[in-house]
This record gives C-alpha cells, structure tokens and sequence, in this order.
C-alpha cells in the first residue's frame, strides 16, 4: 500500500483533518508540515534524476532548496513551540530526533541522493510516532 | 499502529493526510495544508474571543491575518496547479469553489466570528472531496 | 508630450494601468502589477536567449521563477479580492481566463519560450479589460 | 475613453505608469509600483479615521506597515538599479529626493496623518518626472 | 565609554563578532545576528512602556513579534547548522540552551516583561560563550 | 588576539558591533549586519571559484543572490532610517557612499569576482566609519 493509497484509504471520501501551528499560540501543530515538503524534497530529486534537461535541473535544485527549508522550519517549530519540558523526559532522544532530522533537511540539499531524504523521511516518521504518543 | 493510522486516530475518525506542492511540479498536493491554516485561523478568533488582554487581541488579530493569508495562498495553488480541464469537466463547480472559500477566508480575516471560520471549512472540506475523488 | 503619453507609445498601444490592493481592503487594485511582472518574465526569457553564459542562464532561471510566481499572486488576489458576484454574472468568463492566465504563469517557469510570455500577456490585457469594464 | 485615458482622469492629470524590475536586470522599472503602494498607505489612513472598529484599526495600523514598506522597497530598487551617474549629473537633487521620499514613507508608518502621504505621493511623483525625462 | 566598550563590557569578557551564515555552506555563522534582534525586542518592550499611544503599542506588539521570531530563525540556523557531534560532546547542554532560548523568544512574542528579554539575552550569551570556545 | 581585536583590527581601528533596526524604530542600528551578509557574498564566490560540480555552482549562484540581496536591504535601511540631515552635512559624502555600496551589492550579483565583493567590504567599512563617529 503506497502512500497515496493509503491517504485515500484515510480519506475514504471523506474529510480531512490536521493542524498548524502558530506562535500565538493557536494550539494546532502536527509533523504532516514537515513530512510533505520533505516527500517534495523527494520527488525534486528524482525529478531531476530523470531529467536530462538542464534548466529543469537548475529548477529542480533552487525548488528542492526552498522546500528542504520549509521542512528545517516546520520541524524547528515543532521543536520549540509544541514539545514540553514533561514531553522530552518521557522522550530523551527528543533533541537528538530534531537535530538530526534539520541535518538531514540541510544535507538534501546539496545532494541528489534519494537515500537523504528517506532517512529524512524517517527521521521525520519517528518524531511524528512521539508527537501523536504526547497525545493520546 | 503506524502513523496514519494513529494520525486518523487522533482525529477521532476523521481523516488526515500528506502531500505538498510545488510548481516544478513535484506532483505533491494536499488541501490539509489550507485545512491545517482555516484551523489555526478559527483557534485565532476562539482564544481572541475568550481573552480580555489587549495586546493579546492585536496579536490574534495579526496572526489569523496572516494564517487566513496562507489558507489562501494554498488554495490558490491547488486551483491553479493541481487541477487540470478534465478535472473541471467533471466537476463543473470547482471554480466556485474555490472563488467562495478563497473569498471566505479574505472575509475571516475581518471578522472574529467563528461562523466564517466554520463556513471556510466545510468549503476547503468539499474542495477536498473532489480533490481525493480525482485521485481515485 | 506627457508621461502617459508617453507610456502609451511605449507599449504601442496595449493597455497597462496602475492601482494596488491589499485585504484591508484599501480598495485600490490594479491589472498593471501583474502586467509589469509579465513584461518582466519575457525580458528574462529574452536575455536568456541572448545569452551564452552559464551563470547568467542561472540567474535568469531563478528570477524568471520568482517573477512567474508574482504574476500568478498578483492575478489571485485581484481575481478573489476585487472581482464581485456581479462582475462575473456581466463576465462569465472571469474564472477561466484567471484560471487560464494564472496556469500561463505557471508555464512560463518551465520554458523560455517567449510564445508562453506573449500569450501570458495576452490573457492578462483580457483580464484589464474587463477590469477596467467594471470602473465604467 | 481608452484605459489610458481613463487612468489619467482617475488620477487628475499627476502621472503614473507601469514597468518593474528585477536584479537581472529585466531592464523594466516604473515608479508606479511606488506610487500604487502610497496610494495605498493613504486609504489605509482614511479608513482607519473612518471606523471605531478597535480591530479593524489593528488591522489598517499593520497593512499601513507592510505597504510602507513596500514602498520603500520599490524606491530603492528604482535609485540604486535604475539610476545611473549621467542621470545624477543631470538631476543633481535625485539623491535628496529619493532620501526624503523613502524618509516619508518610513513616517506614514508611524502617523495617520493623511498629509504626510500626500507628501509621499507628491515626491513619489517628483522622482517619477525624473525617471520619465531619462526615458525621453 | 564608546560603543565597542559597551557591548565588550555587556559580554564580559567574551567575544562577539560579525558573520553570517547560509546553507551553502558559506561557513559565516554569528550569534551576533541573534543578539541584535533580541537587543531590538528589548527595547520594542522598553518602547512600549514609555509610550501611551495605541497605535504605537499595535506596532510596538507587531514589530516585537517580528523581531523575536528572527531571534528564533537565527538561533536555528545556528544550532543546525553550525554546530557539529563534537561540539556537542564538548558541550553536553547545548541542545538544551538552545531550546531554552528559543522558547525565551517565543515568550517575548507574548509579553512585555523586560525580565523575559534579559533572560533571552544572557541565554544567546551562554551560546556565544560556547560558539567563540568552539572556535579557538 | 581575541575576536573583538581581530575585528576591530579587520575595520582599521574603526568599530563594528552589535545592533539591529526596526522601523519602530527601535534605535537599534549596525553596519554589522550589510558586513556579514557581504562576507557570505564573498564566500559564495570563493566556494564556486573552488568547486567543479554544476550543482553546487547554481546553489552557490542561487544563494549568493540571495545574501547581495540583503546586503542591499540592511544598507539602505541603515541609509534611510539611521542617518539624518545633520550626519548628512557633517559628512556629504554619505549619499554618494550607500548609493555605490548598494551598487556594488547588485554588480556582486553578477559575477564571481572576488575583487568586486572586495570593493563592496571596503565600501561598507567606510560606511562603518561615518556610522561610528556619528555614535561618539
């Protein structure tokens, strides 16, 4: 079961849900910000791959940069704005996580190699795995 | 478990997902990202509505302009980007559907009253029926 | 000879005109900020053309994108801002040409080819017109 | 009437035109992106006068903010892109001009004092006779 | 005293410097771009307090909220980007600083206790601290 | 040396320290912050000059555009917002000065060449000097 299959799947017709974030704060966050620009990290990367165009390529490059920084920041926010005191006791390896994951985000972007940005996928999954346990 | 699964969990049933854009195209899209900023914006009037400091007010003022900003922008994007002719054809009101939640989210930034907030919801929430149906 | 006359010989007599916007809203909107970042995507289409140098190609890639990207946010805002249910019972073609136009943009990121930037332009002075129609 | 035609009368016979500009250089500049950014910042002050809204003020006092800025932004692209030392030589008080215009703007942030974005609007239009002589 | 004493005597002792940073890498990283905009939030609060005119406390509230998101953006980068496994091993608490002080500037967002301001200014202190150690 | 000698001994005994702006204004101005954007410039001209791989060279190209921007921003700000009449007589050169500085920003855009990211350090120094006696 793909990805998009399994959204469909979640979807099942109906609707859609998710959160945001904002510093005021509105309460709203959620690890679904970062882990979509970074699946378009991704695919800007295999994009590229199967091009053979080099204004693409210069495209694919300046737009994998520009998403690779909105996934540092929506994981920086996530970091700072959402996650407690309590949260990081219960999950020491919370900074280490954050750390890492920003790494990765940053290494994507001076590299075409797919296997950055699964491991920053991953990364990003086991953030999310704390964050929906902080809410149960 | 895994992530979506406990992501639907969370929501008590209701849907959540991922996907991005961008004008590459990566051939990532998603209306969460609207549905995520109309929810922050209705957070924004909600604690708006149950403060009585001041500066608070600005500041919830400020912050759902620019959330309402963002719904729009993300709308924008999935209606320009996202859907092609064959899309339109099928679904004959998708133009005005997107004028009216775009334009419902230009109205939330002037008002406080959640009534708007919801309005713009259940418009991004059928924008994203037609959106998952085209994905089938 | 004035400075609108001027203008006018400039452009040979296509339209282009001046006003702004803002969501406050201030009332004040205009096609020409649109046109003017068109005008501007075609000139970096053409002295990418004109040149040999690889860095340059960069740079007119990459401004290309963000002047592209200001066309289509210029459009949006005047087509879910200014535009009323009124203006688009006397114009029923509102949506498609903004749709169309904005989708020209969004083409013009990907080619150099000057054809995408005159047609963009086109559907933009379409867009003037009616615009301009609805001040009458 | 053309849409020229109409513009002036619009605007009383004080010019304003329409080109931009970008670092490439595209080569396209137009003090008219200044000019429909003050004109701006003025409604915004005539609207704020006009409500009792305390929100509504919030609002107006922070787009006031961002189209100042705007303003500024596009006159200092205009002095330090467009102009070139011959057109200094000939108009030895561009400098000065552009000081104060951009000085102006910087008030308007601060006031809501209609005056002081006449004042901006009348210099604006003063750089702009300058600008449209360079043209001839 | 002039201005260099001042700010040497403000760090006690330890440096402060000018350089930037980007993702490039460019290799210029300074805690000073931190400090600066947290100098600014400071005196926005001091601004703030002094003045009894409405308007001037929206954009005091407005500007502040700017200001300290910078603070967070430049602390970020600088944690990411900058700072490598080995310093970490050196300094076992700078994941926590880090956190520290951008949950500091967060609250800055939302207060105008000076005291919230000096302690997000000796928490970008004890980053200084580390950062110039690292770089002997 | 400590890094505070080595700056001031980088500005020839001129000063260079730490401060912000706003349009508030909070009266907090430095040319620090157009010095270590213009040090990233330089930076990215050196690391494209060293490196062979094509996409580093469009990152390097990309970013470098992006930091002569802000070089651009942080000067005129400093120029329109921090100076007024009585520096500008006391020192007549000043317009003259930002409006080079700015120039060369633009010119550094365009080209790898170092001696021109050069000319643009030297010219912000002099601009640091004129800053710093207005300070004594």
């Amino acid at each position: 079961m793909n990805v998009f299959q399994r959204i469909t799947a979640a979807f099942d017709g109906t609707a859609t849900a998710v959160s945001a974030h904002c510093d005021l704060p509105c309460g709203v966050y959620d690890p679904a910000q970062a882990k979509l620009e970074a699946q378009s990290v991704k695919a800007c990367m295999e994009k590229y791959a199967a091009s053979s165009d080099a204004d693409f390529k210069v495209r694919a490059t300046g737009i994998k940069e520009e998403r690779a920084e909105l996934v540092k920041h929506h994981l920086w926010v996530l970091w700072t704005d959402y996650f407690k005191p309590e949260h990081l006791e219960a999950h020491p390896t919370l900074h280490d996580l954050f750390w890492k994951a920003t790494k990765s985000a940053g290494e994507a972007k001076k590299t075409n190699d797919v296997a950055v940005a699964d491991r920053l996928l991953s990364e990003i999954d086991a953030i999310a795995e704390i964050f929906w346990a902080t809410k149960k």
